[in-house]
């Protein structure tokens, strides 16, 4: 890691930035996969999944069967986990539901809003190393509370074509049994097109690699929604001499392992801890699996020593980051300065691993920056607000006049006439 | 209009196709101005000014003076219209600030959502041929409520440079007095990179012209976000025998004058209904000073008779439309079943114009489908949702364990590290 000792408030800016990453090129490759899986539908989703991922499939969708026979496969330990986090993350995303407040603007206007789910919702869960089980947690929980009737799972085949079982065991206690073993570009293309046996969708939610965040940003010039912007995992801790040097050295092993665009950062007021937290990374790092991955990931990485906790807040605003731990004595009084950020973490046991799994508190979260304009995924992320409004004689009579001048001033006098030959009717 | 009697539902899909607007060779354009701003800065926002809007301009930013000074212009009905306006869109919007609710999820571990302004906002509003002072309102009351900072309003010069006294009245009113003369692809391109005058946001909102809607699309390429992509406007009503035929005649001419492109269904159980609606378009036709827009409108637009209010909601479902007016009997007993719409106006008297202006609901709204995965601007708009967490020891006891073997069947053994590592000194 960087160290770099009370930079100048002008620095700052640049020491947030993110190294830029070039899409551009993955463009072209998106739009010709769509393309053709516009015209061509299943036949060009099998061309692309025996192109990218080397299998060959006959049918991409995951029977029943298959999905209903997987529980022998999963430990009860780890069955017993996952039901842990299922509880957490269904109780906390419960408590984001809205109840119906009708408000009566004026006399005889009364004006609410009335939640929607959102009907046809694509979940996206990346294969590779092993599988993110908990991201259908994450996903698929709020998606149900929201009360999406159809919800669509792809997720890239394993090499002999099938789905890892915890994959569709995880599915299955959310209540997904729509399951398609098709990934990267191809799937994002069969969702937002619809083939002979995916169908399409509204909106399309999870994270991926580089060629799905492209193609789901090209899917929005198809119609169809998306979660976020995504881009590779952050960390940034904010700890004083009350933080423990092991604790934070193994949170931020735990963010550089992601990859090795992984962005991690460190701000201290101490340089004592700083010292601390650097050997304990070496003493930790030699024994991690992933260590070549870590490693990498930590040499783009920076430790800050700044003045003060506020200090260290301001940045951490500018920052942005998608997780903040705040390792600090009191830390509540800190929170209230706290802006821009995804999730945070509060004192030395509030680890980030707490919120990847099983806290409560969703794990798909605005990372490069823009924690500084979207929210985590919540059920919101599931749900249209429709408003509605209720005129009586009373209502439009008391804010007629003033639409019949407004109006006018915008010079749409069928916006104007629309409520006049209401009055005029009322008046006879 | 187009009479459709009881189509198949198969062929309504093809009935609820907006018109295709090519947008492509737009980007090119929108492209190159932005590079220009992003290396030259105002000297690129001027040249595109004099390019597109033919005014030189040598100072943006509207003077305080100006803006304390336009009270004088403004007629006292219309300022009273105004503030009617104002206080009814602000007691809506305040209804849906969102109170901090801690759970404890398992026995030591607290989450919570809190709410933070976006700091940066762009508010961008349409010249044209007359100023669109009711989209402040809309847009300025959410973000005032939800606490943004700092607020900057963008808005096409007239022609001797000066912007209309009744926007500069109603920024004021609403509270934002860092108000741009600035337009189109260059008004967007300043607020997505900064210029020397024009500060840099992070979201941008409001509606615009074809130029400004893929200057929007363009700008989140650039870290920037936006409120939803945009459309022509829509209106869809669902009118039977109780309805009103001049009413509702006068509601789909109020949308067909916004613009040619501007789309209108109506859709009927009732032939009497149609024809009588039909004449009555004639006859208010004839009287619209903008005739000419809304006749070419109403050339594209359908009028679809079929069988029962509940086969009409379901083919409203499938358009989602922006506006939807149910002049039906007994509507309440149909709300349950609106599933798509972004603004739903119930019964004869709760005319567009009411939610377009004053009735207390926001009038910026997803449009062209969208409806089905969007909600219309609210403070939501303006307000990121940040997660917060806290475990104690006997939090972290409680889901620690089960964090580890998620993690470890995730293969990430750094996450379960930083959970077993806590475990152990906890143990001790």
């Amino acid at each position: 890691m960087r160290r770099i000792n009370n930079p100048e408030r002008i620095k700052w800016k640049a020491l947030s930035e993110r190294p830029t990453i070039n899409l551009e090129n993955l463009n072209q490759t998106v739009n010709q996969v769509f393309d053709e899986i516009q015209k061509e539908g299943d036949k060009a989703v099998k061309k692309y999944t025996h192109f990218f991922d080397r299998v060959d499939m006959e049918n991409f969708e995951v029977s029943i069967e298959s999905i209903n026979n997987t529980s022998i496969e999963i430990s009860k330990e780890l069955k017993n986990a996952i039901q842990l986090a299922f509880n957490n993350i269904l109780k906390f995303h419960k408590t984001q539901v809205e109840t119906v407040q009708i408000t009566e603007t004026i006399a005889g206007v009364k004006c609410w809003r009335e939640n929607r789910a959102i009907e046809k919702v694509g979940i996206y869960i990346p294969g590779g190393s092993a599988p993110l089980f908990s991201t259908i947690l994450m996903l698929g929980i709020p998606a149900k509370i929201a009360g999406c009737p159809e919800i669509i799972l792809c997720t890239p085949p394993r090499k002999d074509g099938s789905v890892d079982p915890v994959i569709l065991y995880t599915a299955k206690l959310v209540g997904i049994n729509r399951i398609y073993a098709v990934g990267g570009i191809q799937a994002i293309g069969g969702l937002t097109f619809g083939t002979e046996t995916i169908p399409k969708v509204d909106k399309i939610v999870g994270p991926g690699n580089q060629y799905v965040t492209v193609a789901k940003q090209v899917a929005q010039n198809f119609g169809v929604s998306i979660d976020m912007p995504a881009g590779p995992s952050e960390l940034l801790i904010i700890a004083d001499k009350s933080a423990n040097p092991a604790f934070v050295a193994s949170d931020l092993l735990s963010q550089a392992e992601h990859g090795i665009d992984s962005q991690v950062v460190m701000l201290s007021t101490d340089k004592t801890i700083i010292e601390s937290v650097l050997n304990e990374i070496d003493n930790q790092l030699a024994q991690l699996e992933r260590k070549e991955i870590a490693e990498k990931a930590l040499e783009n990485c920076n430790i800050i020593l700044l003045n003060s906790i506020t200090e260290c807040i301001d940045f951490s605003n500018q920052y942005a980051p998608e997780h903040l731990i705040l390792a600090v004595e009191n830390y509540q009084q800190y929170i209230s300065q706290i802006v821009n950020a995804g999730s945070v973490f509060l004192g030395n046991l509030s680890c980030e691993s707490a919120g990847d799994y099983a806290s409560g508190t969703n794990h798909t979260l605005p990372t490069n920056g823009y924690a500084k304009s979207y929210s985590g995924v919540s059920i919101d992320t599931f749900l249209k607000k429709i408003t509605f409004q209720e005129l009586t004689v009373e209502g439009i009579k008391n804010i007629g006049p003033a639409i019949e001048i407004m109006a006018e001033t915008e010079k749409l006098m069928g916006h104007k006439n629309a409520v006049s030959i209401r009055l005029k009717e009322l008046a006879q």
